[in-house]
């Protein structure tokens, strides 16, 4: 501390030359950041060393609060590359927190075979779900359909007036559709508007924007499209005023009907039929208390909750794990886990249909949170990642199959636990030695 | 390879004597695994070697699967003690994803300076949640009030008449609520039952057990005291079989009103209010132009939209960033992300009050994710790890709290990004010199 | 025409002697009101003869538009008594419209046989609800229960802070409650306040007092507590303000899920099983085929479309049916009819089981429209004309109870007729020569 | 009695020749109907004479049960030509119930002025629509704008794989939909499919057909057009089976958000502007304490409720008056009445504007309950009697848009009610000696 300068001195110098700021030490700059001498956010910029703004950051939290958490190494900090998170993915960064990834598998999904790659740290979560890809695959294997893919944007609109209002939205349902079409393109070639849907409240109109955005996860792409088309539809209504970018008619990351029975992302729907024999040694259960578990359960007890969407099991467990695997956004699992769960009786009664119906899972396989190495990686582990080369959004809508058909697995297993009998014992029961031969029980 | 042993020395050595497994080279052991010797999942027992373990269920899958992904470093999988993990938070481990964690703040929550952390691959998140901070700290900070606090779980039991099924439902909520209580405090001294809803559906009874948990999240402790309560209804109710232990009544990871009106975890309420001149410099907009867009948005966007519970603009991306960073379970924001977000203006039309209503906020201290060391130290920051040592339930209460107020910041700063005019250039805007003064308008 | 005064004399004989109005023609008396010198809703009072009151209201409306249509008996006049409407159930009377009303049955319900009284216009809907019944007989008839009994009112008042918000729910849930609960009974006998249910949303509460109201449907009753409660609840917390007596959160008239899972006037369930051999010859479906219907129609299909309440196939319409008869106030169906129905094999699947749950069956035996004698008379025919003179509430328990058995009846029957295959068709099914003796299914 | 034949006597009578049947005493009659020798529903054809046919059914219903309510007039029976009713609106008659009709107006409705029937015993229901209409009136009338119309019909199909069901929806909204164009055309030159929505949700698939119907309610039509429809489409798709003509996916008399979120019947907005001192002196209350009483009850009061479309006042009470007036079908205001209500301060927040957006109307001015002349002619009176000559659709959009703005006249007065203070005195208030002078508060 003895030669430590003050804080005008550190002051000038940094003013002086801030490129000669990281000559300065580390006390110094806690000392500038402490009298708002440099704001924290700029010392990656100032420092050109992410590691050591990380560093210097905790310092100054270490100074401001009682807290010594930040001063031992808890909170990891060393050994990961800020300039891929730099200006893309957060701020006022001050290390990182890892998340245990386990893999759920090997599962057949449409005659392919692969790992789901899932972080979490729910206590069972990859066994279960492992335990029911292996049911899966013993019938045969998942099979999964995509239903649509687009990805939507809702501007609110407002208007001096009802009549024109409703001019607007019947334009917009109409003749002006091409022009907003023309207004989307002109943003990305990958950004095409498939959809308008125009809802009057009055005099605001909320304009709900539905394109297909390649293997982007898209808000982005359809919120610049909005932008642009907004333009072009203010020259056509010039009494038109922008009252948001957006209405939450999109919904983005809330839960509401609209995502449910319009669907947003990619709608998927996966089925397999379980051989009864497996239903009763792998899961150890039986067709007709699964039937009647879902039936029970997953319709009538959710229909008494009030639930939009929510017709399942654990769909947000399988989803969220995977999401956060694979660089997703994790909040978008509000409306992405929506999901309907089946079961039924098939071949006489004999064996098990299962399908999962989800109208709205919304992923990427560029761009967000994927730009990271670690979660890329995980998508390469599926063969998915980036844009794919010659089918633009085919990348985006594997994976929002796998995850599908990964939630099936989840939902199954999880039924069955229940089914046998009992929700904390299924933690436990899945690391007992189980009745029938290893090979046949446990996931591997 | 020269001297590798065969499948049968193999499995013949670790039939022998398992303990000697950790001898054999890694190629072997991958043999093994594929042969259904061993399986993956038991290799972190037979080796005692959690790194090793990851490393040889990597090489499995690189052996399985075309994908060269797991080859290389880009999933970390050293410098991380799995100890925590195995057991506890996840199977068949292969490595962890880092996710980034940036600090919002320095906030003020009911008079408590503190920093908020963040974890997310989102751009903009953290500045932007932090901007909201700074502008709620001029006006004197957030206050926040707990409203309720229970975590719930409903199993579903069946009986053999309506007559049965509501002579049931009666007792439960009449002479036999004591017994279900004592039956729930068998299992904890943590766990007290407050309040049971029982909903009747044909020979149905959806029983929602809603019980304190202290610092406990709680899905786990309620379970079990449900458990213990069935048995004793059973007793009472010899006619009644159980259909489920979760009958999706509490409802847990799944769209349902019932939380919305209910409450499930946490119920807290935040507010604030922001100087006119604030609103101005720091948000770049006006009282009125907020108090329009929230309720063009919020209210009527949302309304039109069909949402339960949600009424706000980006609830669970603040939320899910710090369930993230704490170790919460993300998939729970599917439910605790549900907020009201309402805006008026105050003092003679001159400032701004805010506040959030978030009814279903789930968390804990202790337990669950938070017992891996990086999330407990983010815990740790906020001063609410592990249990509260004199007022059970304390620290998860103030954890809530704090989320609630943290939603609140964020809310603020993106509707003024939204009122100000664009929703993709705020993103920039956050980076750009800022017209005011530096020290007042970007967080710190 | 000849003698007829001008407009200042009618007024000058007006204004002196209003007695002596009736002595002027109806010409005058038209000429009059077109020239505001009477207020038209004051005929009735003015001239001491209600249904020539009546007539000159139609005379002034055939003055004012160009429509003839009330110069003829088309919309009837005479023959009713004005006397039992006037100040009561409507104003501004121009005569009446005659619904069309039908009987189901004979209809064992809870082992009284008895006719359902149906006013309605739609083709088929008598005769089908009858042929249910009829199929119910077979199997022992319905059976049913109450679940609870309660009508709400929720006022809606705000406070100068979240903290005092909450403290007044609090103190509503806790020590209030109680002062709430002689505040209501101060205003009737028949008003004993059951629950306080109090929602936090930032600063405003909604206070959903619920009450039981003997044998009125109560909103009145409950409204007249809630008033003296709020006047009280002033007292202890002097800084709240009232917003609204009807905050919207009772929930009255409007599609909420609060009424859903909270149940708001009676709470019913009923059931029946049909032999296999009914459900063929009456019916002439199967029982696996109904359940088969029944599960992807009323749940999965509802499910999908979004519903709240709604898993039923045609609920409302009994309900709005024997409302409209009995002096209910259809406009309640919006929620009184939310149901679910749910079917299943039984008896070694040889028979069905069916069930109705309705949550929010808001009716009473007096007041309201049962005032009328004619919708009196039809209260009288099933047995619960009036409060009950022992036990309060109980005629309107009972008549909740034939509700949902009637509900169920029309539920059976149109489900029937689906799964035989035509929705158009089965209106003239039922008028077809039927396969089995007329005796049997026909309904008499 | 003396002559009374026997039962074999009377059977024999009416077996060989029924067309004597009349002949027969109405004792005998009685009698043959107790012992199924005639099915009371046929009583009409036998006799003919309808009003002797409901004269046996009320003594064979006298016979049946305990009440004596039938014997004498309460029920009135005479006087009504039951032709009309038979084998078209109800069936098993025994009378009648006489609804009260008023009127709420004059109202100027989009520069017509007209008079609101409504058929209601509410108390104060129609003095309180027309005290809105006054102050809608003196503002300049009510605008409304037709935004969509159209009936809908789903049913459910299955396929024997998702891959199937899939192939299905995609046909149906591309290529297909020609096709089944064609189907519905041919069954009615008025009903014009506009649009398909196709819901998967595993291997079932829900067809929302969507058609224009002209001036009928439309029901019947669509569904005959379904009917058509799924014949042709199982010729494309032939291992379709048909489970449902209706899915509930319609959704019809059921709470679903699909009706909110897509529209069912006609789509309306209505809007008015009402002088700031009309608010004061008519309504007796200030511009500002309505759109905040409106924003506090009917926006975030709604939203706590989990409302569904739900987010107004009263406009059920409205709708269903009109409704029943017109011989439309109570039943479906469960739907129809949804209703957003908004309030704002406008012309620099002197005056209020109010809007009503409703999106599913279902009305028709022919057909169903329109067909008896009292109901037939309240819609002579709104000039919107049976199908518009020259423009189909024109009067039943018409009749859809009059309720709509009646609606907000009635949602208008009642906040306004609420506003000043008091629910219950507010029924009372209009009775009152008003503070205004009496030609301009009270309605004429």
């Amino acid at each position: 501390m003895l030669n430590m300068k003050t804080v005008s001195e550190c002051a000038s110098i940094f003013k002086i030359t801030p490129e000669d700021a990281s000559s300065l030490s580390d006390e110094e700059l806690v000392m500038l950041l402490i009298h708002d001498k440099i704001p924290a956010r700029e010392l990656e910029r100032i420092l050109g060393d992410t590691t050591r703004a990380v560093q210097i950051r905790r310092a100054l939290i270490l100074h401001s609060t009682n807290s010594k958490t930040l001063e031992g190494p808890l909170l990891p900090m060393h050994g990961y590359d800020y300039g891929h998170v730099l200006g893309r993915c957060c701020e006022n960064v001050i290390g990182y927190i890892p998340l245990p990834v386990g893999v759920a598998g090997p599962f057949n999904v449409d005659g392919e075979s692969l790992y789901l790659p899932m972080a979490t740290t729910e206590e069972c979560l990859v066994a279960s779900t492992s335990r029911g890809c292996k049911a899966i695959n013993t019938g045969g294997g998942a099979t999964t359909v995509l239903l649509a893919d687009c990805m939507t944007r809702a501007p609110c609109v407002e208007f001096p007036s009802i009549i024109q209002a409703s001019a607007c939205k019947k334009w917009l349902e109409g003749h002006g559709f091409k022009k907003m079409q023309d207004a989307f393109r002109s943003t990305s070639r990958f950004c095409s508007l498939l959809k308008i849907k125009a809802a009057v409240a009055g005099r605001l109109v909320y304009i709900r924007f539905s394109a297909s955005t390649g293997d982007a996860m898209g808000m982005n792409m359809v919120t610049k499209g909005s932008e642009r088309a907004l333009e072009e539809l203010g020259k056509w209504f010039p009494t038109m005023s922008i009252v948001s970018l957006s209405g939450n008619y999109c919904t983005d990351k809330k839960s509401a009907a609209i995502n449910w029975i319009e669907g947003r992302g990619k709608s998927v729907v996966a089925e397999a039929v379980i051989p009864g024999k497996v239903v009763e040694c792998v899961l150890g259960t039986t067709v007709a208390a699964l039937v009647e578990l879902n039936l029970n359960k997953n319709l009538i007890g959710s229909a008494m909750a009030g639930a939009i969407g929510g017709f399942n099991a654990h769909a947000a467990n399988i989803l969220t794990a995977i999401y956060l695997a694979t660089g997703q956004d994790p909040a978008q699992n509000v409306q992405s886990s929506a999901c309907i769960t089946l079961m039924k009786a098939t071949n006489n009664g004999q064996d098990l249909l299962i399908n999962c119906t989800m109208p709205s899972i919304e992923v990427g396989t560029f761009g967000g949170g994927t730009v990271l190495p670690p979660q890329a990686s995980m998508l390469d582990l599926l063969g998915v990642r980036g844009p794919h080369a010659e089918s633009p959004g085919a990348n985006a809508q594997r994976l929002a199959r796998i995850i599908c058909a990964g939630v099936m697995a989840g939902e199954l297993s999880l039924c069955a636990a229940l089914a046998t009998g009992n929700l904390v014992e299924s933690h436990r029961i899945l690391n007992r030695p189980p009745p029938c031969p290893i090979d046949r029980l446990t996931p591997h």
